[in-house]
């Protein structure tokens, strides 16, 4: 019935390659790749007696911690609009399902949407996203989907937007966020704003819809991303005030209660602490974000000149390349759709993306998505000297990989590779 | 759409009540009421460096400890059979999503079982327990019922069993698991052995469905009875050996994948120490089995003497007295359903308890489930004194506790209250 996430799918084959001692170039998995920040072990430790279930949402202390978090970064929010999970993943996935309805999607867009979307018996409504910039469908496209979608006998409820976007890395302008917004308030549609790339927008903030659709957005974030704490699972939502809202968050927490009952009281712990924005973690999130945006940058410019179209990284540590211009060359060497390429990469040169068709794309769409942030090293003593580093990109363990991706991306491009695949 | 799981919604609603000052005796909730064991706080602090995701199933180490855990239990487990989760009831979440099919549930049980079938739109067929012991149905009506069922356009998928049980307290015969297990693999269902509460069998070990049903059980557990860390959130699945259950680990591990990518890191290396059997974990589990032993006996003694009708308590820490014997009187009051039965011991009395109706129960039923492990006490250290005590329904905030409660039903069942409801 379904197939396993394909980032964390990825994650475990190259795991696997390494166990059975190949050299991989790890490209396929969003994990941060950078260590745990000051102070957050000691508030764990100090946590363990809290062995009780607690409220389904959180403790008043984590939902009060959350609500002046996003008050701090001027979105004024009660304690009351905030619930907990273990990740934001369950909580998109419990969102979707409260919300009902049909799911309207940007493409390409994140692999679990549409896959969360499938386990509730949703139909996925995909709109491709505009040239700019990914995350956001192209407003225009989006109403006349949905108009199609109505013909089709589909009744969209939620529209899911990524800002800033994984897999394309990239911030929709302020305006392109508003005219969706515009047209999904027409729609009557919910939107849900997967917000979990905002701490490490690369320069200023990233355009919250919630700011254009205020009553009837959603937020969701998590600690995964801008303090590497995926493996602590850590996520919350924003429910939007007003009575949609109240009764949201109600139906929202009523999921909750039976599907996850309430996230581990020490990462509760864990998260009220974080959120209350110490010195030394707001730093340590400084310093991720500028590691984050000069790798990106240094792929980018390398994709570039190894042919290939790609947006320039303005968010996390994503790059999504298209290779189209060198589908000629490809096509010689048997590559013909992003999952032959991805598979070249893998197979030839030992690098590990993932194909565009995980995002929703078309098979023959030549497009990857790269992670660049497993790059920084394998060790948490090579991921402390990574994020201090004023000139990451020329440490011994990195400027290596860098030449290696060049090398590869040059050899497939220029198709200069002598074997072709069958 | 939903509504809030009964269990939780009663816990939030006596900690409300506690916090305006209100003197409640909590009867409500399956918390298990010990402290942490000892050695796990030192393996939570230890680990705080695992920050990234790993796979989704769990560490190779964690599942290691898990088959081992099933095999020194007697049930010969490798470790691809086992899935690590928040907690066991994402599992079983994942487990109807990925088994398939209607949902077959005995009747009372579990609050959320049929909320979750309900959230993946699949229909339940409620079958009766026999009089012997619940979580499992009659073996004849179930034959019956799967008749009916199908005769009326459903599609039965999957069995849940709770074994032993809850909300009953009690422990299926050994002939009746195997009969209602002959009656499932007829009909081509899948079993769900929901076996929280195996290791709190007060005498001997509960005849497990896997013994009769080998190919076609799942078995589902987790740390939050046994050692009480329900606020950790540590659950695992057992997967059967064969073609079968190979297919559904991976069926179950796509669903995780999508919906809670792993548990959290730190919580595996909990659990990968606790499920290794160290004798100091061992010794906790075997006081905690004692005391939750004790005291249901004692709250039992005290409920046949108040005219209920009650199952003798023979695992974990629950009873579900039957107030039907004493319908007249309650009639007189006022009190002719489960609920109106909790609502005057919770408005009259102050003790917090759970209708028979939240169980899947008509709501006529005057049938309750009560708690008792919420009565060892309220800080870590009554509930350690507690853990230790030879006679624990002596101590002095638990003894006036249990006279308190039999005043209140002898009071309600004898008809001595004076003001009718309305």
């Amino acid at each position: 019935m379904t197939t396993h996430s394909a980032t964390l799918a990825v994650d475990e084959a190259v795991q696997a390659r390494r166990a059975a001692g190949h050299d991989v170039l790890h490209l396929g998995f969003g994990e941060a790749g950078v260590p745990v920040a000051p102070g957050l072990a000691e508030v764990l430790t100090d946590a363990h007696l809290r062995n009780g279930y607690g409220p389904v949402a959180g403790s008043p202390q984590v939902r009060a911690a959350a609500a002046g978090w996003f008050t701090r970064r001027g979105l004024s929010t009660e304690p009351g609009q905030i619930l907990f999970a273990p990740g934001s993943k369950p909580l998109l996935f419990a969102l979707l399902a409260a919300i009902g309805g049909d799911v309207v999607l940007p493409c390409p867009s994140w692999v679990s949407y549409a896959a969360q979307a499938a386990l509730l018996g949703r139909r996925v409504v995909s709109v491709p996203v505009p040239a700019e910039a990914g995350g956001i469908p192209d407003p225009e496209l989006l109403e006349r989907a949905l108009r199609q979608a109505h013909a089709d006998g589909a009744r969209p409820g939620a529209l899911v937007l990524t800002v800033p976007d994984n897999p394309t890395g990239t911030v929709a302008p302020a305006e392109q966020v508003e005219a969706v917004c515009a047209v999904a308030g027409r729609h009557g549609l919910a939107v849900i704003s997967d917000e979990i790339y905002a701490e490490l927008s690369h320069h200023g903030t990233a355009p919250s819809p919630v700011r254009y659709l205020a009553e009837r957005t959603v937020v969701t974030t998590g600690l995964s991303k801008s303090l590497a704490l995926g493996g602590w699972r850590i996520g919350f939502a924003r429910t939007p005030a007003g009575s949609w809202g109240r009764r949201l968050q109600r139906e929202l927490t009523g999921v909750a209660s039976e599907i996850w009952s309430s996230l581990a009281a020490p990462m509760q712990a864990v998260a009220a602490h974080a959120l209350d924005d110490p010195p030394e973690v707001t730093a340590h999130i400084a310093a991720a974000r500028r590691l984050h945006a000069r790798i990106a940058a240094e792929v980018h410019t390398r994709l570039r000149a190894a042919g290939a179209l790609c947006r320039p990284p303005q968010a996390g540590f994503y790059l999504y390349p298209d290779f189209g211009p060198a589908r000629e060359a490809l096509r010689a060497q048997g590559i013909t759709t992003g999952t032959d390429l991805a598979t070249a990469l893998l197979d030839r040169h030992g690098i590990a993306t993932l194909p565009g068709s995980a995002f929703g794309e078309p098979g023959t769409a030549l497009t990857l998505r790269l992670a660049t942030s497993l790059l920084y090293g394998t060790t948490p003593q090579q991921r402390h000297t990574a994020l201090s580093a004023r000139e990451p990109e020329t440490l011994p363990w990195i400027s290596p990989a860098l030449t290696r991706l060049s090398a590869a991306l040059t050899e497939l491009t220029a198709g200069r590779h002598r074997r072709p695949r069958s």
